[in-house]
C-alpha cells in the first residue's frame, strides 16, 4: 500500500453512465417490458438468468421453507440487528405540523409515507440479507404499507432464490417477492405488468444494467441513488492500533476491486506499521485477490502534517465511511463536514455499522456525502404544504399578492385575488 | 371547457427527456465548458443570448442600481413575502441528535447545511423574482453559506439583467450573481470555471436545455428536480363560488399552454356555472391565448357521484396544487394522499401560495407528488450517521456481527471485529 503526502493525492471521481451499448440495451428492455409485460419478464429471465420461470411470484410456502432452512445463529443475529436498525430509524420519524397565525390562518406541513416501494435485491453470490434490512426497515418505519422485493432466481437453473434473502424478507413481514432481476425488474416496478403493480419508488443496489434502468425510469418513479463503489477513510494518529486500522481498511477493500480504502495520518510511524499490517493480513484473507487490487489501485496512506490538515483532506474526500481513531475522537466531530457515516474511537469498526449498530449502511458513495445522506426514513415519506387562509388574511394581504403577481405579468393570478377582495370586501362594508 | 365523468378521463403523464439532438447539444456544451471554461461561457452567451459579456460577474454596483430602480410597492410586497417564507421554512429545520445506549455507546445523526448552492433563474420575459425567494430562502434557513445565482443577460443585447431579479437577490443578501444561462451555466456550476467555483447542488427551473443539463450533471452535484408543466386540481361542491373556482383555474392556465387545470365536483350545477365563468373570464384575460389553449387541451371539469369518489380521483391525479372548496374542507385533509400544496377553503386562492403565505411554490409536478415534496429546508441539508461504539458493546455484540458478515462471505469484515475481540477480551481477562 503506497504512502504519499496528502497534497500529492488526486481524488478520482467518476460518475458511471455506462456505454452507449449498455444504455441502448436498457432502453430496449424497458420498452419491451412496457409492451409485453410478464411475457417480457419471463423471456429476459430465461435469457439472462438461464431460468424459465413458471410463476414470477415467490409463494408463501417458499418463504416459509427458506426461513426454516437457515441456521438459528443467523436468525438470532438478524433479529438483534433488525431491532437496532428499527430503533435507530424510529428516531428519524417526523410529525405533521400545523401553525396557527394571528390572522386566523393555518399553515402547515403534512407528512405521509409513500404507499408502495420496490426493493431490488441482487442475487447469486452477491446476496446480502443485511441490505434487505437496511432498505426495508426505514420504509416500514416511515409507514410504507406495500413493500415489494424483486430478486433474480439464482440457484443453478432452478427458480429458487437465496434462502437467506427470503428468510430476511419473511422476518420483516415482506410477502410480496418476485423472482426477476436486472433492468427488466426495474421496468416492471416502474410501469407495472400483469403480475407486478407499479411502485412509487425503487431502492437497492444492482449491477450496471440495474443502475442505468433506475436512472432511466427516474421521474416516472423516485429512485434512491446510483451507488458507486464503496470507500472508507480512516483518520488515525500515533496512538491508533495499526492492526485495527489495517483490518478495517481491508474490510472495505474486500468488497470490490473498485473499492477505495484510505488512511489519513499525521504519524509516519503509524503509516509504516499499517503498511506492514495490511501486507500481513492481506496474505491470509479469503478474498485477497479482490482486496489486493483495491489496495494497490484505489487505496493509499496519506500523510499530513497535523490533524487539522487531515480534517481538510477528509472533507475533500467526502468519504462514504469515516473512522476516526485519534485521541478524543469526539473533539473533531464538529469539523467533519462531509461523510456518510462517522465511526468514532477504537471500538467502532466499520462492520459494526454495516450490520448491526442501527444506522443505515446504504450511504453516499463517490464523494456525494457533500450533498447526500444515508438512506433514512425521509426517503420514504413525502410532504404536502397546507394553507388555510382566513378572510382577514386575504383582505389584509391581497394587495401585496396582486402587486407581486402583476410585476411578473400574471394578471390571471392577480384576478383570482381581486375577485375575492371585491366580493368579500363588499360583504364586509 | 369540457365536462366529463371522472372515470372517462385519462391521466396524461409524460417525462420530458428531450430529443436526441437536444441531448447531444447539451452534452457538447457541457464538454466544451469543462474544457474551455470561461471562454466557452462567453462564446455560448454570445451565440445563444446575443450578448458579448465583458465580465461574467454582476457587480455590486449593478445590484445596487437595480435595487434603486424598482418601485417601492414591489419592495414592500417582496419583504412581506420574504418574511412569511422565512418564517414558514424556519419550522422545517431539524437538529442533530445523539442517543445514549445502555452499553455506553452513542448513536446519532448530524445535520449540516450544504456548503455551496447554485440557483438558476430564467431571464427575459420569464423573470420571476418570487422564484428567487422560493429557492434561496430555504437554502438560507438551512444554513447554506454560499448561494450563487446564474441568470442569462436579457436586455436587448446589453449585459443587463432584469432589475427585479437583481433587486430580489440584493434583498436576500445574495451578492454572487453571474450573467450566464442555459446548459452552459449548469455545466459551470457543476464543474467550475475560472470565474465560477463549482457548487454542491443546483436548483431552479429553466428551459429544456437547462433541464437536460441538470439531468446530465446529476451525480456530480445534486439537483432539485426536473420540473414539468404546472397544474391545479380544484375539488368543489355545490356551495363553492363558481367565480372563484374559474379565476383559480385560469390562474394556472395562464402559465403555459401545457398547464393543466382540473375541477373535480359532485355538482352538475357547479360544473355548468364554472364552465360559463371560465368562458367569461377568459375573454378579458391578457394572457388569453395561452390560457385558452391550456383550458381546451389539458384541462377538464370532472364530475363524480360523491366527494369520496372525488378524493380517489385527486389521489390518482397527485396534483401539484390542490384547492379544496367544499363545506368543512379540513374534514378531508386526512384522506388526501398525494398533493404538493393543499389550499383549504374559499379564501385560499392558489396565488396566495405562489407569492406570499410562506410555503414554497416549487412543488412536485407531473404526478410526482406521489413521491416528492415541495422544495424545503431538507433539500439543503445532508445528514451523517455517527457511531461511537463502546468496549462493552463490541464485546457483547461482536459475535453477532461476525455471524452476519461471514454468512455474506465477507471474512475481512468479520476479522476487523475478531481482532478487537481477541485483543480487548484478553485485556479484560
Amino acid at each position: 500500500m503506497r504512502i504519499l503526502p496528502a497534497k500529492e493525492f488526486a481524488i478520482k471521481r467518476e460518475v458511471e453512465y455506462g456505454t452507449v451499448e449498455q444504455n441502448q440495451a436498457v432502453k430496449n428492455i424497458i420498452q419491451t417490458v412496457m409492451k409485453d409485460k410478464d411475457v417480457a419478464l419471463i423471456k429476459y429471465t430465461e435469457q439472462f438468468d438461464g431460468v424459465r420461470c413458471s410463476d414470477l411470484k415467490v409463494t408463501a410456502q417458499e418463504l416459509d421453507d427458506a426461513h426454516e432452512q437457515v441456521d438459528a445463529e443467523f436468525l438470532t443475529a438478524l433479529r438483534k440487528a433488525s431491532y437496532n436498525i428499527r430503533n435507530f430509524h424510529e428516531k428519524q420519524k417526523r410529525n405533521s405540523w400545523m401553525d396557527l397565525q394571528e390572522d386566523g390562518s393555518l399553515l402547515g406541513q403534512v407528512v405521509r409515507p409513500l404507499k408502495r416501494v420496490g426493493i431490488y435485491v441482487p442475487g447469486g453470490t452477491a446476496a446480502y440479507p443485511s441490505s434487505v434490512l437496511m432498505n426495508a426497515i426505514p420504509a416500514q418505519v416511515a409507514g410504507v404499507s406495500e413493500i415489494v422485493m424483486v430478486t433474480p432466481p439464482s440457484t443453478n437453473g432452478q427458480e429458487g432464490i437465496n434462502p437467506y434473502i427470503l428468510a430476511a424478507a419473511k422476518e420483516l413481514g415482506i410477502h410480496e417477492v418476485y423472482r426477476v432481476g436486472g433492468a427488466q425488474s426495474i421496468a416492471a416496478l416502474a410501469y407495472g405488468t400483469e403480475s407486478i403493480r407499479p411502485v412509487d419508488k425503487i431502492c437497492g443496489p444492482g449491477n450496471i444494467y440495474v443502475a442505468l434502468a433506475k436512472r432511466e425510469v427516474y421521474g416516472v418513479v423516485d429512485i434512491d441513488s446510483i451507488a458507486g463503489p464503496t470507500d472508507i477513510t480512516i483518520m488515525a494518529d500515533e496512538a491508533a492500533d495499526a492492526g485495527y486500522v489495517a483490518a478495517d481498511l481491508l474490510s472495505q477493500a474486500e468488497h470490490d476491486e473498485m473499492s477505495s480504502a484510505i488512511l489519513v495520518t499525521d504519524s509516519e510511524n503509524l503509516a509504516l506499521q499499517v503498511q506492514n499490517e495490511v501486507e500481513k493480513q492481506l496474505k491470509v484473507l479469503p478474498r485477497k485477490d479482490i482486496a489486493s487490487k483495491s489496495i494497490s489501485q484505489n487505496s493509499a496512506i496519506l500523510t499530513v502534517d497535523h490533524i487539522k490538515e487531515g480534517i481538510e483532506v477528509v472533507n475533500q474526500l467526502a468519504p462514504e465511511h469515516l473512522e476516526v481513531m485519534i485521541e478524543e475522537p469526539m473533539s473533531i466531530l464538529g469539523q467533519i463536514e462531509n461523510a456518510g457515516a462517522i465511526f468514532l474511537g477504537r471500538y467502532s469498526a466499520e462492520p459494526v455499522g454495516d450490520y448491526f449498530a442501527g444506522p443505515n449502511h446504504i450511504l453516499p458513495t463517490n464523494g456525494t456525502a457533500r450533498f447526500s445522506s444515508p438512506l433514512n426514513v425521509d426517503d420514504f415519506i413525502k410532504k404536502s404544504s397546507v394553507i388555510y387562509y382566513s378572510k382577514d388574511a386575504i383582505l389584509q394581504n391581497g394587495e401585496y399578492i396582486m402587486e407581486l403577481a402583476r410585476q411578473e405579468g400574471f394578471e390571471g393570478h392577480a384576478r383570482s385575488i381581486q375577485i375575492r377582495l371585491e366580493k368579500e370586501g363588499r360583504h364586509d362594508g
